[in-house]
């Protein structure tokens, strides 16, 4: 561990320092070069676009590009390390953005005392930019930023943390819950953690059918029922009219664990009364809730995925955000509504039943199944197809639900 | 000028609207270097940020990052056309910060209210950069929002219109003074205009020699005497105690005419009426204050600089503002102080003096003169000795006068 601690700062150290620089797309080679490019020909896009804003489209790069903004309240599972501490986190973030989806990202780390003073600076330079993702920002002032946000900006604003998680947990809980021959309607989830993260999948798992009274969620205090006072406005959404109070009363008969909290929270003893066929999904990073090996050792006909690249079923927000934002921005969408976050949720899910091609095997040669399965509910990052067919997804999504300012899809390379 | 004008639009949207991009300085191929630039990798450069600021340095990109801000209230000649129109100039500004000096730079459009949210918006995003480059911003404003953001930050903040006009204004000026034989502290300023950059400029040549009683300033109004009570702090400070109030009245025996004004604002009465020996720099652009050819067919003993590039002695920020902020950024210096200003007006003067290397005479064919004299008082922005003389002394000045973190030169290669 030590010795990957030591390469992962020499790769952020070395050559030069980062991960992400600034190229240009347009020569400068000569005086003339220089003329088009800034004074005096560049008079002429500004003319162009005080006449009609919809211009900077055409003749800056605002279109393709992406703010990737912090306060640094929630870094990883770090937790509040502050803006400067979490700037390779949305420089990675712009790496995966560029190398997925080839859209420039600019990260953006905010020093603020309130909420307000957050929001009005991220409103105050939204239009430099072509979308917003917000990213590292602790509950539930995360919620309030995002919605005012939202309300503000004229481009779209996607809080990864939450909806990104979301999409992929739905994604794959759809699949693994087929594979276990269960309806999402039926099915009864246990979801340990009830921060940004957990509160969003929650919600999305029920845009996709799952029951809100078979739902039950713990925080620190135990299950989140209707007869606490306690609760933010946030987790009340999910406050469950029942008399169960602890996790043994909740996770006895639960088709659905799902964790988004911290390491070992539960141990053989709570796997093994859960209901036949569970899905458990342990994405508390690095260190799972439950140890897939002795998951596994506890129960044989689970499904069990992590946060970890390590193990099968990585729930990894890239296989979302990339393409959310590389399909919003190709129809100039000015939000990413409910609409494209559930045809996100379908096209990563319906991806994992394709065949994965010879360059996806090669990738991930220690994997040992590449085919819809226990094992594979969730494509793999590398997968090419990832790009096309989720922006593709997204963008007809936005185009039918009306928020396109781009009526037609443009052509995915499949 | 139609031609250029479709060709100047051209280059912003073909292939691909804009001018810069983001690109990888590191490998994103594996599973393996996914795992160091990102989860969990990147938490150990968060890890050592969290507990030393400096480390960002060291792990990221800040310390190579310029952000170039506006609100567009004075993009180029062309006024308050606001945030978005001026996009192609911040955009242009980034691709020269990357082609002169290999700063990668973002460029950031603020909307907003007040000079003071400016400030605090500009002040809260600031730790995100190594350096921060105003610019487009109108006078009187510029000054407070300037002076605030440097009180604020704790990298350079430097506003370009200003000081970068002024320090290569400056540098220009005391080429062409002597050439023609005159002592700056004895010469008489006539300076056209009293924004910011006018401002700028005379306070830079008062540093380097010029005697403040031998200035005349003029605005709209006519020259700024200490008898005006219409004056803001800015050009109170170059209110002459004179009884001269018209341009005629000044410029009868004066040495220079600076012009920050607008087209055709002289003629050749009033450049016969200049001492023996003038010096014009005409600096409006595209327009000059005077056309060098009415000026020359005048006055056959004129120095003579304007703001194109079509015409000897161009004066142009590129020959400042990428090499000020690469020699402040490699020694990391906490801000641009005088000494850093003045040392770059004198390597800029002192490269016009140097014998231009070939690639220097074929970068420009059609230049009449590249050798010290009145057509060649200032280097060319092709020239590659820029890079390492400027930024060479201003790294110099900042360890000298002790605001550099770094205290050593890096070498630059010449």
């Amino acid at each position: 561990m030590s010795d990957i601690r030591q390469q992962a700062l020499d790769y952020h150290e070395f050559p030069i320092p980062g991960k992400t620089a600034v190229c240009l797309t347009k020569p400068a080679e000569t005086s003339h070069d220089l003329a088009l490019a800034y004074s005096p020909g560049v008079a002429e896009p500004v003319r162009e676009i005080a006449a009609n804003p919809d211009n900077a489209y055409r003749y800056t790069n605002k279109g393709n590009t992406v703010a990737v903004i912090t306060n640094g309240t929630a870094i990883l599972g770090l937790g509040n390390l502050g803006p400067l501490a979490s700037k390779p986190v949305m420089e990675g973030k712009a790496l995966l953005f560029k190398h997925f989806a080839n859209i420039d990202s600019t990260d953006i780390e905010i020093t603020h005392n309130t909420p307000e003073e957050f929001i009005n600076t991220v409103a105050a330079i939204a239009d430099t930019f072509g979308g917003i993702n917000l990213e590292d920002i602790k509950a539930p002032e995360c919620f309030v930023i995002e919605r005012e946000l939202i309300a503000r900006c004229k481009v779209p604003v996607f809080h990864d943390d939450q909806h990104g998680t979301a999409i992929v947990t739905a994604a794959g809980m759809i699949n693994a819950l087929e594979i276990q021959g269960k309806l999402i309607s039926d099915a009864t989830f246990v979801c340990m953690g009830a921060g940004a993260a957990a509160i969003a999948c929650m919600t999305m798992l029920v845009k996709c059918g799952a029951n809100r009274a078979n739902i039950y969620m713990l925080d620190t205090k135990g299950v989140i029922h209707s007869g606490r006072t306690d609760l933010n406005e946030y987790k009340a959404l999910f406050a469950n009219d029942t008399d169960k109070r602890t996790l043994l009363d909740v996770i006895k008969g639960a088709d659905v664990f799902l964790g988004l909290s911290g390491p070992d929270v539960i141990g053989a003893e709570e796997v093994a009364l859960m209901a036949d066929k569970p899905v458990i999904f342990a994405c508390s990073n690095p260190d799972p809730e439950i140890k897939p090996a002795l998951a596994h050792a506890t129960r044989s006909d689970l499904i069990m995925g992590t946060g970890r690249s390590d193990y099968p079923n990585q729930v990894n927000n890239v296989l979302c955000f990339p393409f959310i934002f590389r399909g919003a921005l190709d129809v100039r969408a000015s939000c990413i509504n409910d609409e494209m976050k559930i045809a996100a949720v379908h096209a990563i899910a319906a991806l994992a039943k394709e065949p994965v091609p010879a360059s996806v095997l090669k990738a991930y040669p220690n994997v040992t199944s590449l085919s819809f399965g226990p094992e594979y509910v969730l494509p793999k990052p590398m997968d090419p197809r990832l790009l096309p067919n989720v922006a593709r997804a997204v963008a007809q999504a936005a185009i039918d639900s009306g928020v396109a300012a781009i009526p037609t899809l443009p052509k995915y390379a499949d």
